[in-house]
């Protein structure tokens, strides 16, 4: 345990402890520690300034973005800007419960393309044999990657972002609106703007959860999701019931019973629909 | 056009033109700049020191990872650190042309993970009708970010990394290497360590190609390609033309040439049949 007086040693640690629930060693004199302390931090935003984003800072943006990794330097990511308030205020009547869609200062949607190497191929007169699951979650992970990587660059920037999976709830109809051809299909869209305030510290599962040594071991994961329901309740509690004219009232309402109900009702069970009808045969 | 002195936005103008082939206009005074610049001079590292990364740098760094956002908070990232050398020889051994697996100090494996939420709706007696292709997709993707930022937290603590999508060539047989049950898949490696050297800055497609403005355009994606297979040409040829005991050689075997031969031969064309194995409809 450090007794140092190393001030950013001491918050890299409180905001792991704030975020898993364990005592970290973090060593002395990490190399750009407040690039660390940020990423432990992050937060989600969902409101604003009005402080515009300028197109030279929003075009580096993108750059840091898209220098992202990329699955055999296919480059299988783009970025919609979505500019036309008409077309923004379309997407955001598709998911009425996410209302700073509309109050955003930019919003981007991140694509997965397959197509630039389906073409590629025809200029090149060679066939294209990989039209497989593998390379479908290649592009989707991909665009991941860029969409992470623009977070960070934000982030940085002293952006705060809010990514919205749900542009997916509608997907034909936000593909249409962004004229989305074929082999390219959206990710998430993403909220970007200067926040009104901090951001909080969320807790997540601990790592004891979600990193394994050598091999996946989940012994524990029971117990371990019942003490994180409780950590987190501590601080976040989910004060509404989900679906609650469907299911009993709970005596508490954890995050496992939240996210239990959540997924007991089915969501975006028509994406697939979706891909194949873009030329994915998924195989 | 910045005829600023400030040494950073002129690092920062350099490194984006390195990167894309166009003049960028810095804004100045930007804040972090030297993590902005990191991101636009990310390169991908094969070569380490012997400096072995310390447990307590390391926790930290699947902290930073795992504080990436998550799909409705549903967490369904996992890392598998591979300490055991007989496992890293045997992964190495199933992806013989990338003998840097069998050299990182550190190697790990990122996990997509469906599992936790199908369990969590069992013990909280919910139905969970959720398995479908958005879900698969949302747990990859979610993966795809956590080794985004695990890669950000690396690079900014001094560390290279180089991601292996190729643990995926044999996924049965990592997958029952790492003992990932049903509902859990891998992404993607990682091989992580301290860079012998510095990185090379490999030019991208131009921004043009990859951000759109209000909808998908490629009305100069031809013309574009062919232009970045020269600029990229000139300073990163590909010497070997592949397959050429099956193609006859080209006079110019740019980019787009090398990718049109590299996806005309199957690639993890079995994925699909792991993954359904794995329990998934992908519906």
């Amino acid at each position: 345990m450090s007794h140092s007086n190393d001030p950013i040693t001491e918050q890299l640690a409180s905001a792991a402890l704030a975020r898993f629930g364990e005592t970290f060693n973090v060593p002395q004199g990490l190399l750009n520690a407040s690039e660390l302390l940020r990423m432990l931090s992050h937060s989600s935003h969902r409101r604003w300034t009005e402080q515009p984003i300028g197109a030279d800072l929003l075009k580096l943006l993108f750059a840091c973005a898209l220098s992202a990794p990329s699955k055999s330097d296919l480059q299988q990511a783009d970025i919609i800007q979505v500019t036309d308030r008409e077309k923004i205020k379309a997407i955001a009547s598709l998911i009425p419960d996410m209302p700073w869609i509309n109050d955003a200062p930019v919003f981007l949607v991140f694509c997965g393309n397959n197509r630039r190497i389906r073409q590629i191929g025809e200029w090149r007169g060679k066939p294209f044999v990989n039209e497989h699951l593998d390379h479908f979650m290649n592009a989707a992970v991909d665009a991941g990657l860029v969409l992470a990587q623009f977070i960070r660059a934000a982030e940085a920037s002293g952006l705060g972002t809010v990514p919205i999976s749900a542009v997916r709830n509608h997907s034909r109809e936000t593909s249409d609106l962004l004229g989305l051809p074929e082999a390219v299909f959206p990710i998430a869209g993403l909220c970007v703007g200067y926040p009104v305030e901090g951001g909080r510290i969320i807790p997540r599962l601990p790592l004891g959860t979600t990193v394994h040594i050598d091999r996946f071991d989940e012994a524990a994961v029971r117990t371990q999701i019942d003490e994180y329901d409780q950590r987190r309740h501590a601080l976040f509690p989910v004060r509404k019931q989900r679906y609650s004219s469907r299911y009993p009232d709970v005596d508490f309402n954890g995050w496992s019973e939240d996210k239990a109900r959540h997924y007991s009702m089915p969501e975006r069970d028509n994406f697939g629909e979706y891909i194949r009808a873009q030329k994915f045969s998924l195989k």
